[in-house]
């Protein structure tokens, strides 16, 4: 197999911290993302959604969808549990890796892709009201996320799980999104340097 | 356990179709969405993002996002299978269901949302022109899931799956959001015919 990947954009990066942290290796393909490489027919007949990163099987089959493609290599390697431990532990760890996706990596994304400059040729039409729009809905999120973090070490609970990943991506991306962090989250980013301080951060 | 349920809103159908098809009966508690009531202490205590369905399970503890939800039921009643069978197939069906819930009924939802009147008070600043822009992308994922139907059954594959549920749901939504099904889709009508016809698309 081998992993068609999209350097420094946020889903590409969900799925490579996620192998990290399995110590999974991979082959990776890079696709220059900023050439619009996955617009291409390398990405597009894998992937008509034109998307990154797609996972490709020995069979020349595609798995796309960066959370599709880590429950995949969970269910291959499940040590260390990224993604929960019985029934009920799964399903709040997926509660948690949705709320972080939905209510904050797509607001913070929406606020990123429908203002910046590089991003007139991929977000048509850019609606600037639309992401500012966004920008305090992400902030709101952090704020609830840093009363979350009170009584717990990590996202879904105890154990650094796939959720980190997305709130870490999603942090990491309001910086040039222009979105300010709210003064006075000191658990947020007492959570924050945590997982940044992990090997796999840097993957 | 309970479940906190919205009516005819997509989330709430989304998970009360699962376990209609799951053959498990939840009680249901309802709450009026059109009265706000997702924005009440009776929703809010549970689920501080103020979006429905819930389950609240006996321990008083609470379980949100509906694909979570139903993750949880697919683990305690696997049978029949509506996440995938083994951790390919799971994969995939997670792949279909993601795409359909961010290239279809996202995109059906932010018509809806951003132009509705009756959603004034919901989607607050309603921004048309990102409704309008959400249109087009709406059909474009119809035309290309008609194309994908051509040789299967089912959107993940020859078996009904969540993603079916999901599809069916962003379908049933262009109505109000006043999307037209773009004309000579016959695969696409084909199998929207046939999840419909299930005694689950009542539920």
């Amino acid at each position: 197999m081998k992993l068609l990947d999209g350097g420094q954009a946020p889903n590409p990066r969900r799925v490579r911290i996620f192998l990290a942290e399995k110590g999974i290796e991979v082959p990776l393909e890079p696709v220059d993302m900023g050439a619009l490489g996955h617009k291409e027919e390398v990405v597009t007949k894998h992937n008509p959604l034109q998307r990154l990163p797609v996972l490709v099987l020995d069979d020349g089959s595609a798995l796309t969808e960066s959370v599709a493609i880590c429950r995949y290599f969970e269910e291959l390697h499940p040590e260390p549990p990224l993604m929960g431990v019985d029934p009920l532990d799964r399903a709040r760890v997926e509660m948690w890796q949705r709320r972080m996706e939905m209510n904050l990596l797509l607001f913070v994304a929406n606020t990123f892709r429908h203002a910046h400059p590089a991003m007139a040729t991929w977000e048509v039409p850019q609606i600037k009201e639309f992401s500012e729009a966004n920008r305090p809905r992400a902030q709101e999120t952090l704020r609830w996320l840093n009363e979350e973090l009170a009584d717990r070490e990590f996202i879904a609970g105890d154990r650094y799980t796939i959720a980190d990943i997305t709130a870490m991506i999603a942090v990491d991306f309001t910086k040039p999104a222009r979105i300010d962090i709210p003064e006075g989250l000191d658990n947020l980013m007492d959570w924050y340097g945590r997982v940044k301080a992990r090997p796999s951060a840097k993957a």
